[in-house]
């Protein structure tokens, strides 16, 4: 442990102990730096880090102060959903989320669209401009069916991060995140077969499996645990189930990350019951924690994980770069990919690829999980202030996305309808479930600089919430 | 018809008439001036069109002659595939030929790659930098499913070509013509069902109906005129067949263009039938004859033709730019869109829509026709001299594949494996079958510019033909 790591060590446990009661003013730099023996840059750093960590905040000229401790949000319940295979609905929903397009005047919180707008991205843009340079056609070829090996080779390097050892020909670039869990899909599973998924579950994967006509059994879900494994192990004894789909890292629409001996359980279980594990780390590298939590497949010993994921959320979607290292799989995805949409894009690999070798990713992974935390409790905040008492909340501990539950009869479609007019978007919950379910649910994104002006959509979505429940209440007086 | 046309059309007569013999010196430019009343420099646009037509060559210093007339080469025959449908193999060698990549000391004479090195494609480098403009964050974000709007109103235009009124909003981009392909195969088909295709045909497709598992039903077809109608009625009338893949116009690989005549004949057939039909148009904006033929798409009454295509033949692979014009399958055509690979990447769109309203598309076209036009000319003449008597070559009427029949028992697979060694890449004819025959024909590419080391490497390939023909020969008269 570095020196400020244990300054900031001591000084955590002293506020979490209340020898610094929330508001007071911390021990000036000066002082710190005496009674440790440290040097003054040390105390700033260890200040600078507790900052990061919400527990602290610095007021201009006045020193470091104790954040006040918020009220942890009620969480959502763990999930109950229908315990059989279903076939998947929803598609309309989806639609209506997936065509809808930035738009002055459109608070977008429905998508999963990730900020864009850090310098931290700007070598980027260098980076894409630059693969397009005058006489250099690289960007133009067709490249190896299985990506750029420039790019696979820095992906197998950040891999080590997540405790993954995967070689670069192990590798296979996709057009996104979701290129990859359509192929590995494919790959894996029959039309009519059945395929477990966390319950809460992204609504792109549901699909997928409808438009495969794979069945979907919806597994409940614990907002802080994730998937659970009693409930999984009851279904694998009892269903035929080829695959296991979920997203275990900063879970979209929970947030959760599960603990790792859970991970290891699960890939016992997959074994015992020969079901691949198709894992979705698409948000993994934005977990808020560092060193960044491990996957699955870190684990897989006989290639039966297909680890997924991209650039959509960590950089950005347009690029549509994303990954699969799909194990014993290789070549089936590697079938499934050539008839699906034959090569990625050139350029963007090229550009990535030159992006992370020069140290830019890594900085901006950084920046990322700080403003994203710090976002989280914002957002957490506002939702606690503008909507009903009652309300319940996930707590995120990565990526970008909170999970809202209402009370049971809330129907969140017809929301979605008013706030239409006042020219906001949220994601239904009903799209996350196979069968329908969540329709008191809505997710929301809390990706963007938080602006006065999304605070005020936030209120407008609070505020509807209110105004429709009250409605309800006189309805049902009556 | 302008007055260089008027007269290159008189001197043109000249020549088949025989008043001026192959070989024989033409009037000087001066001559034909006086003569005709017209000013030298139209004498000279009506030799230059004479030129890019081959029908004359300008010799430095001593003015234009007379080339000499080629005798055809022998065509193929009409193919005879087996006639029932069949499940789909070679998958093996499509994966050889696609895992191949650009490497020094390789002539790749068998992918399906444009010659992206002349200069009319520099306006297209320039605009993929300036769509990367630092500030211009479009290329980072996700657009809607169906593509940029922008390209999608240019792909309008440029659809009025082929005698299609196709709205920008029935338009939609895809990763390649490929995905166009795949998503357009899977929204009509289900896994079990039977499509009738063109034989030999496209591997990709093949290699599709083989992932979804759809049985493929091979059609005769003639190397002039395209699949035999005749042949397609029976199987229509045998057979449920859901769906008809083909590519009319400048098929690949046997180059023909179907007459229009034929192409109307086809939609009435489909129409009887209840059968869908996709409509490979990627080589159609490069057929040699100007203004380019008509699509059966432009004859669609009742919105069953899926016309799909892309910018990979005509502009660059690496962009994976394509689209597809789904009709009345739009919505799930959009749904396997959307499960397949999602959005598709932005800043190739946004550069490619930019390209084509500032007039460069077109320029590029009418340089590539006349540029593919006369590779088709000398690399038929390569194989004439270097291949053995009796083989027979093709003639493309559009795009730069020449597809090669040689003796029924010489097989392509053994002749592939010998060429290896020697640094050249070639399309073994078996993968354009759903079962493997075409084992005595090839593919090559002429799209290059025609260099002695292409011409060597066409040597060598002939030489090696020659070489096992002997051999086996020899071996049947032991």
């Amino acid at each position: 442990m570095t020196r400020y790591a244990r300054l900031a060590a001591i000084l955590s446990q002293r506020i979490e102990q209340g020898l610094y009661p929330a508001g007071d003013r911390l021990p000036s730099v000066r002082a710190l730096s005496q009674e440790h023996g440290v040097s003054i840059s040390t105390v700033q750093q260890a200040y600078r880090q507790l900052e990061e960590r919400q527990l602290v905040e610095a007021r201009p000229k006045s020193g470091y102060f104790v954040r006040p401790r918020r009220a942890p949000a009620a969480l959502p319940a763990v999930t109950a959903p229908v315990q059989r295979p279903v076939d998947i609905s929803q598609w309309e929903q989806v639609l209506e989320l997936i065509r809808s397009k930035p738009r002055a005047g459109l608070i977008q919180l429905g998508r999963g669209m990730p900020d864009i707008a850090e310098p931290t991205m700007k070598p980027l843009m260098k980076a894409l401009r630059d693969a397009a340079r005058h006489g250099d056609l690289r960007s133009l070829y067709y490249d190896s069916i299985q990506g750029v090996s420039a790019l696979r080779e820095q992906i197998a390097r950040l891999l080590l991060d997540s405790g993954c050892r995967i070689d670069a020909e192990q590798l296979m670039i996709t057009t996104g995140c979701q290129e990859a869990l359509s192929a590995g899909l494919r790959a894996v599973c029959r039309p009519g077969d059945i395929v477990a998924v966390d319950s809460p579950c992204f609504h792109g994967t549901m699909q997928t499996l409808k438009g495969l006509g794979i069945r979907a059994l919806e597994i409940p879900t614990d907002p802080l645990d994730g998937i659970s494994l009693a409930a999984l192990e009851m279904a694998l004894e009892q269903w035929p189930v080829k695959a296991i789909l979920l997203t275990p890292n900063c879970n979209n629409p929970l947030g959760y990350i599960m603990p790792e001996a859970n991970k290891r359980r699960l890939l016992t279980l997959a074994q015992r019951h020969d079901a691949a594990i198709i894992e979705d780390d698409v948000y993994g590298d934005i977990a808020y924690q560092y060193p960044r939590p491990r996957t699955i497949k870190s684990f897989d010993e006989d290639g039966r994980v297909l680890l997924c994921s991209s650039f959509s959320k960590t950089l950005a979607p347009g690029l549509r770069v994303g990954w699969i290292a799909p194990g014993r799989y290789l070549e089936r995805v590697l079938h499934m990919k050539y008839i699906g949409s034959g090569s990625t894009a050139t350029q963007p690999q090229l550009a990535i690829a030159d992006f992370i070798r020069h140290g830019h990713y890594l900085l901006h992974l950084r920046r990322m999980r700080a403003r994203y935390q710090q976002n989280r409790d914002r957002m957490t905040d506002w939702i606690m202030k503008y909507f009903p008492a009652g309300t319940r909340v996930s707590q995120p501990r990565g990526g970008f996305m909170l999970w809202i539950e209402l009370d049971e009869e809330f129907d969140t479609l017809r929301l979605n309808r008013y706030l239409e007019q006042q020219g906001v978007q949220i994601a239904v919950g009903s799209i996350f479930s196979a069968s329908g379910k969540y329709r008191n649910c809505l997710r929301i994104n809390y990706a963007a600089k938080l602006s006065a002006e999304i605070e005020q959509a936030v209120l407008r979505v609070g505020a509807t919430v209110q105004q429709l429940m009250a409605a309800d209440t006189l309805a049902r007086s009556d």
